[in-house]
């Protein structure tokens, strides 16, 4: 593995991203100096919030630089050690994502035991993904005995857990996804009322449909017209986690907000937005949990799955056309 | 006292109300009957909340019946009493506001003691407004040592007590407000940094400038534009109590949202939305830190009056005009 393929922001996209934003590059690895490691990629994850990282404005991410392999989660073997933490076969989880292989100080890379778990799980359910929606549901909303829950974008990664985490604390569930193969899964997994949300000519009448005593609790990874019908369906005291607003992200003019906010104030809403980074001391809990919950059959999950560095970029652009079903990873080896 | 005159809702406004949207009424008061007293009313308080009750639409509170008169705060005395609990002389708050006086059961009212405060201030700094500001500020944004507050409509009811309990406690305070009048009034009970928002061309600006760290608490009494520029500038963790949206409550067709919500999730922002009725059990807390200030100086508070119940349209009409410095109150005897 002298050399390796990896992909690179080009340009800044203005509003949706295209193939032509990315590059991808051929380069050489260096030999792994004393305590470094050189690693094979197994598989890359490409999620939504990249996209912010795409444009060049501060946020809790730095923005990708230009002409640089950008950064992501990534599952690999290691292949040569130059330190002794770390041995030729170890898994390592990094977040040198899009490419396929690297040169690295060993202390940077999680060591991973996968506990019987396909590997690439680390990237959705047993990974960030899965914590999302733990420390959203659980810490972020603080869901409570008898809540109904909300959740948009609920095929997805973070929103499948979201409902299969609360229907497994027994709680009543709405999952909103758009098409006929998400619908069928989330009715799979158990959600109680589905939401074609490209099928509804009105989300705020499918909501009170689906909830006519109102919802407790809503989960956002979608923002703007979800949003807008959360709020109009809340209970008094409702919490909103607030995770991400994919509607939006591709936006090159900042749209507008809900036009039915001030609802906050007569409903006592509490509307809380939130990064998984700052919730990883749940992840030990989280994982015991969902051990439990996967032995027990009530957690499965989905993954599309591309193939090949190369289709990194089209699996990236996928996320926003909403062509993943559960989550979406690239497998490099 | 045979005769009163009241305050009806004669038509619904439609956008900003207007003095015709109100009639004068004259009607006799019935004797009291077992359990019953007689009062005059001495002060009654107009509130922005109340331009929601009247729209015919379910809120936390029901809306105000056409043709009668309408609810809201009210201090005055007891004239004829026919139950043991008051007698003539008493002073007693109740929801019987918009009249000069009423009939009613003893059991409703509440018998008040004014501990040497005039009684008008209970219909202000040590009622309701001054407790909004108290539970907003400390339960809701849970302002913790350090903070910088930042609060808009500062020099209203509300907003001038949430300057001066965040000043009491060491805070530096960032306070909105419209006119010269305002402006000095916010530099008098010592606000840090003021900004005239009418006099400002751009708000984002403005409040970066004047918070060139951000903000940690955001106490909101307007939306709007004000609240835009308070996400701009939160900070991580972020705490934002949602009060009133005035801007917006004469609005025909619902304005959009802040176009920066996504802010939320990067900052980590909290935002809740309350109901000053959910916080009653603060009051007696209130009322004891409250006198502390008030012997101490550091609490004062302005009151904009209006005198005979003729003028009590006016009274609320100005509100949404920005014609009151502090509590906005008809004095009816």
């Amino acid at each position: 593995m002298a050399s390796v393929r990896e992909v690179r922001l080009k340009s800044r996209p203005v509003g949706t991203p295209t193939r032509d934003n990315f590059e991808i590059a051929t380069v050489d690895l260096k030999d792994p100096g004393p305590g470094e490691v050189q690693v094979k990629n197994l598989w890359m994850t490409v999620d939504p919030y990249m996209r912010g990282r795409m444009n060049d404005v501060k946020s809790y991410a730095p923005p990708f630089a230009l002409g640089e392999a950008m950064q992501g989660g990534a599952i690999g073997e290691v292949t040569a050690s130059n330190d002794p933490s770390l041995k030729p076969g170890d898994l390592v989880q990094s977040m040198f994502g899009w490419r396929e292989g690297f040169t690295a100080p060993a202390q940077g890379l999680q060591k991973l035991d996968p506990r019987g778990l396909p590997v690439q799980a680390f990237l959705g359910a047993a990974g960030m993904p899965g914590l999302t929606a733990y420390a959203g549901l659980l810490r972020i909303a603080a869901l409570k005995d008898g809540d109904v829950v909300f959740v948009s974008g609920a095929a997805g990664a973070v929103g499948s857990m979201v409902a299969q985490i609360a229907k497994a604390k027994g709680h009543e569930v709405i999952g909103s996804a758009g098409g006929a193969e998400k619908v069928a899964f989330l009715k799979e997994i158990g959600v109680d009322h589905v939401i074609d949300y490209k099928a509804e000519k009105d989300l705020n009448a499918a909501l009170a449909a689906a909830a006519p005593g109102g919802i407790d609790v809503y989960f956002d990874n979608v923002g703007g017209a979800h949003l807008e019908a959360a709020l109009n369906s809340a209970k008094l005291f409702a919490r909103f986690a607030i995770c991400g607003m994919i509607s939006i992200y591709n936006a090159t003019e900042p749209p507008p907000g809900p036009r039915n906010l001030a609802q906050l104030i007569g409903k006592n809403i509490r509307m809380e937005g939130f990064i998984v980074s700052h919730h990883f001391d749940l992840m030990p809990k989280y994982i015991e949990d969902l051990s439990g919950w996967v032995k027990d059959g009530k957690v499965k999950w989905k993954e599309t799955v591309f193939e090949g560095i190369e289709k990194s970029p089209d699996a990236f652009l996928g996320l926003f056309t909403g062509e993943n079903l559960g989550k979406m990873l690239v497998k490099l080896a």
